[in-house]
């Protein structure tokens, strides 16, 4: 829309977005506990439902790191900004829109991981297609700040191409995630939390 | 109240109220995904069960575009107040009540908008309702810093001239949507997602 | 505690104070939707059942606005403060405490207002006995700041005397009105409407 | 990970930090409200059955204390930081994910507190065992902090340390107290109200 315009129209400050974001993001992340719901033990023994629950603790461990570290990416960016314009608010809108859907794919996978067959799989895929349209979501978000230098400084500008490229490496990634769904959701599940905690490494160590 | 007054008694700053407005927001466009519930696929395919929950996805999509859009106009307005006296304080406390109230039409609407009939019929229609209540809400507010001066700078009254003749338009709008229920859910759906788009687009190629 | 303190140890800003405590507060509020349930209309009319919800509606509207006033009055206490000491943060704490609970009260009396006799009545006194305890934490917060200069300049002191006598007003009305629960679940409500109300305009009317 | 970098490549301000944490603990703190369910009073006495949750009141209470406890020391340390690296970032993220998962063994604790015996002791010995996670969490992120002298000052590497220590015994109380729920869960309960009553007051009386 506005990716031509040399002077971006700014309409909000970039600390605004960013707190409105971030308040999105922490809501988000803070929800994933209300879909584990306390176990009915009936006349049984609590301690072995509770155990049962696993997949549950880690669909919400692996929820909890990925957006975390999609915080910490959002915020790194979101911080280097000079300028909102139209375009970057309802891209990043559409991004939020995106990670706050998480919690019911987490509560889906959550559900079925462990009944196994065609549904356990399905479960696993629906998690994997929405961290696809997460990761193009992140893709469009960057791609504009990319094209839109009137935004960003020189420095942001080059943050913005290596997460273009990151971003469209992690929707490639999860595509591939959702085809192991296919297979196995329990190893569609760990390809997840090995993204997460590889992404997480990746900042530790990569080109800054 | 205090409309004629010529000093307003200033209780609290700009920042604070904006801040509290976006936690309520940022909440009430969070809170949207915890009303899809996990489906119990029984016997059946858990595939096929979500999918059929497609209204649930589209409702979720037009709510949060819907308060994504009120964010932004919301933020535009009150970032441009000198002050913030007590009219503005309740006339914004019943602007956030209505919208923090939108999860439950959206539940209502895309738990009953496949089946058809009355009931998904009487379902847009109070999505509709709600609508209009939340343009009157914003009505209210802008109409109350356009004749207010001293709340905000010229500036500001001048914009919020034309967001007042803009929730105005909204209200009826919203109106003809909920008429367009009594003949059909699913058209009136996507009038409300239309409206959400032609809103976001109108502050991108409208006047500033 | 650090009530006799010359100087009080500061141990955190009030503007921290304030932005957990309006994050609190607009997360309670927001809350306060999830409440409402999508009522099961099997083969009946919907728009009946929405309609027989106006108890939850009135509950919702009561509780949003009361909130929404105690926000203000805390705001503009806090805003005033210059230190925050111990004392301070654990009485502002069981504050959020108390708010925070409001949504099961308010979901308890919606559930069993109309359904009348004893537990109509319970369910509005229960909503009253949360009220007192409510002003009743107001009250010893405010009483704290009162007898702790050093925390406030004297302008805020002289406001803290005010609300001190305030919150104890509040919390004999609401002892009054949790009475009415005796007789009538209605008037209960009634009553707290009136009391949210008397106070919003008290706000207006009233010495600053 | 960076412990021994002589320079922290910072990437994001504590001021961020800190907003988002304070966010993620708020939400956490108010969700506690969610877990207590409206009881189906049947054609019996409601005024009994909200008698009989007492022990999600007290859980709720117990919890909403706890977490407030974490929200002064995690801020008070927070608010000393000059710098934050990668490795503070997860670690801060690990607590948080620690912190969010409360509500659950809250509930947990709630509902099966007074059917008494094994299961009782389960959800007992289940919340004690979160809260020596949260414990072993708040430690690493302390060691992190005292060991990375340039994300602090002097006066705040010193309160670290003090804390390292602190969290420590938090660790190993909340071991001895996951001991006692497997002889008593309201005794195990009693325990866990009793530390936070203590670290509240460790706060006021202790070194600073």
């Amino acid at each position: 829309m506005s990716d031509s315009a040399p002077h971006p129209r700014t309409i909000t400050s970039p600390a605004r977005l960013e707190a409105f974001s971030d308040g999105v993001l922490a809501i988000a992340v803070t929800l994933l506990v209300l879909e584990i719901k306390v176990p009915d033990a009936g006349q049984g023994a609590l301690s072995q439902q509770l155990g049962a629950l696993w997949p549950s603790y880690v669909a919400y461990a692996v929820s909890f790191l990925t957006i975390g570290i999609m915080w910490v990416n959002h915020h790194r960016m979101t911080s280097a900004l000079r300028g909102v314009d139209h375009g970057l608010v309802y891209r990043n809108l559409a991004l939020l829109g995106m990670v706050s859907f998480l919690p019911f794919p987490t509560a889906v996978l959550a559900d079925y991981l462990t009944e196994g067959g065609s549904n356990a799989q399905a479960a696993a895929a629906f998690y994997g297609l929405t961290m696809v349209a997460v990761s193009v979501a992140f893709f469009f978000l960057w791609l504009h700040v990319d094209r839109t230098p009137d935004l960003a400084g020189p420095g942001a500008t080059s943050n913005a191409r290596s997460d273009v490229i990151g971003s469209a490496w992690a929707a490639g990634i999860y595509v591939g995630a959702t085809g192991v769904a296919a297979f196995s959701a329990v190893a569609a599940l760990a390809v997840y939390g090995a993204v997460a905690v590889a992404f997480a490494f990746r900042r530790v160590v990569g080109p800054q």
